[in-house]
């Protein structure tokens, strides 16, 4: 069999979903042509390979590329100012007061230009892909006006041209009420749905639109009417739902059969049931939960009892989770929201894929899948969410 | 003025104690002869230097290389999989029963080689370095038998010819009971006292001795004399005190003039008034803390009020803080604890230094002081506390 790229001698954890748990292979072959997985199994099965390169893993693990399925990535200015006021005791209203906030990073990305745009993300990019991740999701939302709204999603388009990675375009423009439109929320959804969502479907921007409903940002009745927009221009769906309260945003998010509904802390039960029926993957970003330093968890074993698939993502953010590890967002849903390991794995492979729609394309080991690969200098893929802060990753491929 | 390296277009964060908060110099000069600080201020202030090697800092942020002044980071085995059963739903009993604990590490370091523990070693210490550690205090404990012991620390100062950094040692062979001594607690203290704590002396194996003082290890009695011999043998102290019950730790480290006590979520009022007028630096291990789930948050206002130095460390160790970054350690005090931005800093530097006994020679930018030295691709000192896994060392030095 002729093949580009020969990976053997090592152990693999394919995420497949036809194998329990990770779906371990202990002494594993891989092989790749024109970019995706051409073979995958255990060594005594596998056919003779002609294969223009060899890698000897010397028994260590290969993996999918990680995907981290939730960032804010592109953003300009710095909120650290607030974080460390926050120590100090300031009250919100006193940092809203000093100028600090989302509004803060809406107005410096406003006044920012691309190029700059793509200078600040890049160091955050590179701390992700220095831990093997291979996709990340994008969200624009700190423009809250279509120019900059347009700019950040160029902006995340431009990242995959910078570097080896796979982006996913979400637009966010209904992150927040910006400040112009605080007494004319109708104008500002109107601008969302009749220009704003058409636009980006049509000049294919985004693959993707989300809404952050809460009380401080749109009501239910508000993210129907942007998601009814969204689906009307052929868009995905993916919400912010019931981080803060509980605003029905779960089962709101599978009435549209959504790709995902994301933090979920406060989410029902009707909620929890609606996602598995319709098959939205919950989305959990214990980095914000942590940060914010919140007591309410999401409902874990409900999601477990019905069958909800699990994704982890760093949500990195300026405000409330400057998280640049997705393994560090393991270890954190495992210690704080008691994730299991395979949970977790599963959730920045198999599911995080399957919540950006791509789980025929990304997120296991599988023939046919593309080959974004993450070989480990570890004994045991436990490791990988035991750790904290250690350098784990020996190399990765995108497109091998 | 003759000197070896001069850095210029910085900014200073000189955490001196002569200026207030972090010391900081906005337009700042530094220069170093013969491993040590030579020059440091205002560049309006700065003689004419004549330079071997000129470092232009193009405005970013130098600071004294950090100290992370609690490890225990050389250890064989693997607790992974204690970690993945405890999520899984194991008890305490059943990961006994399987092996596991404080005991498992112990059988595997006393089963590995010199060379063996070396190779273990290195990655954590590497991780710690990539973050502008330049000073790493380790303990043994491991051994808790004397060739094993001796062995760790013969692994530790082997670090210091493998990578540019310096490393404290600690002997703490009372960490635990070891099971042959099971049911002669008086024999394992006989062996502490009179045999491994005069060879650590003798032999300089180490500069100081620690104790694990806490209902499932050590009693304020046998603290007692275990400090006794170190103390009859020139040996410095620490301790490991009040981390999981009120033993009175805070005020027996105290009453010895010990150089710091470490962990104390249950040290009283008594022990942070002693611990004040001793000038014992309160070491917090956040890390731990979070990693077992802990509650009872150490005192912090109270080290406050009284003036007690606090410092923060990684605490790295397989059990209860597998953490391989000092500036998530930050983070973590600062988010779980409520340090703010100053007092994380200092604690990882000024205080840190002090922790050792060390405060006379680093730990802040002065002259005469080593040159050990970090420069950071940060706008504000603070990012060092608010990003979780970010990279932002550009480079260090040890006896620039």
């Amino acid at each position: 069999m002729r093949v580009d790229r020969l990976f053997t001698d090592v152990r693999l954890a394919t995420m497949a979903g036809h194998r329990p748990g990770l779906g371990i292979v202990e002494d594993g072959v891989l092989a790749t042509r024109d970019g995706r997985i051409a073979w995958v199994g255990e060594r005594r099965d596998a056919p003779l390979f002609d294969a223009r390169e060899v890698i000897r893993g010397e028994g260590r693990w290969l993996t999918p590329g990680l995907v981290d399925c939730h960032t804010h990535l592109v953003w300009a200015g710095d909120r650290s100012r607030e974080f460390e006021r926050r120590l100090e005791g300031a009250s919100y209203e006193e940092i809203a007061r000093e100028g600090g906030g989302i509004l803060a990073t809406v107005r410096a990305t406003r006044a920012a230009s691309f190029e700059e745009l793509v200078r600040a993300a890049l160091p955050r990019l590179d701390a992700l892909l220095a831990e093997g991740v291979t996709t990340v999701e994008i969200k624009s939302g700190y423009g809250l006006e279509p120019a900059t709204e347009y700019r950040q999603l160029a902006t995340a388009a431009a990242l995959e041209r910078e570097r080896a990675v796979r982006i996913e375009r979400t637009f966010l423009g209904a992150h927040a009420l910006p400040s112009e439109f605080a007494k004319d929320r109708e104008g500002y959804l109107r601008l969302l749905c009749d220009e704003m969502i058409p636009r980006v479907a049509r000049e294919r921007l985004a693959s993707a639109v989300d809404v952050f409903c809460e009380r401080i940002a749109f009501s239910p009745e508000e993210t129907r009417r942007v998601f009814e927009a969204a689906r009307a221009h052929g868009l995905r769906l993916k919400l912010h739902a019931d981080q803060l309260s509980d605003s029905g945003g779960a089962a709101l998010a599978a009435s549209f059969a959504a790709l995902s509904a994301d933090h979920l802390e406060y989410a029902n039960a009707q909620g929890v049931q609606a996602m598995a029926r319709a098959g939205t993957v919950a989305v959990l970003l214990p980095g914000a939960f942590y940060c914010l330093r919140e007591k309410q968890l999401p409902p874990i074993e409900s999601f477990r009892r019905a069958g909800v698939p699990m994704a982890v993502a760093t949500d990195c953010n300026p405000g409330t989770s400057p998280l640049q590890s997705l393994l560090l967002a393991l270890n954190l849903a495992a210690t704080l929201f008691r994730l299991t390991v395979t949970e977790c794995l599963l959730g920045v492979t198999r599911n995080a894929a399957r919540a950006l729609g791509l789980e025929d394309d990304r997120g296991t080991l599988e023939i046919g899948k593309r080959a974004d690969l993450a070989l480990w200098a570890i004994e045991r893929p436990a490791e990988l969410v035991y750790w904290m802060g250690a350098r784990l990753l020996s190399a990765r491929w995108v497109g091998a």
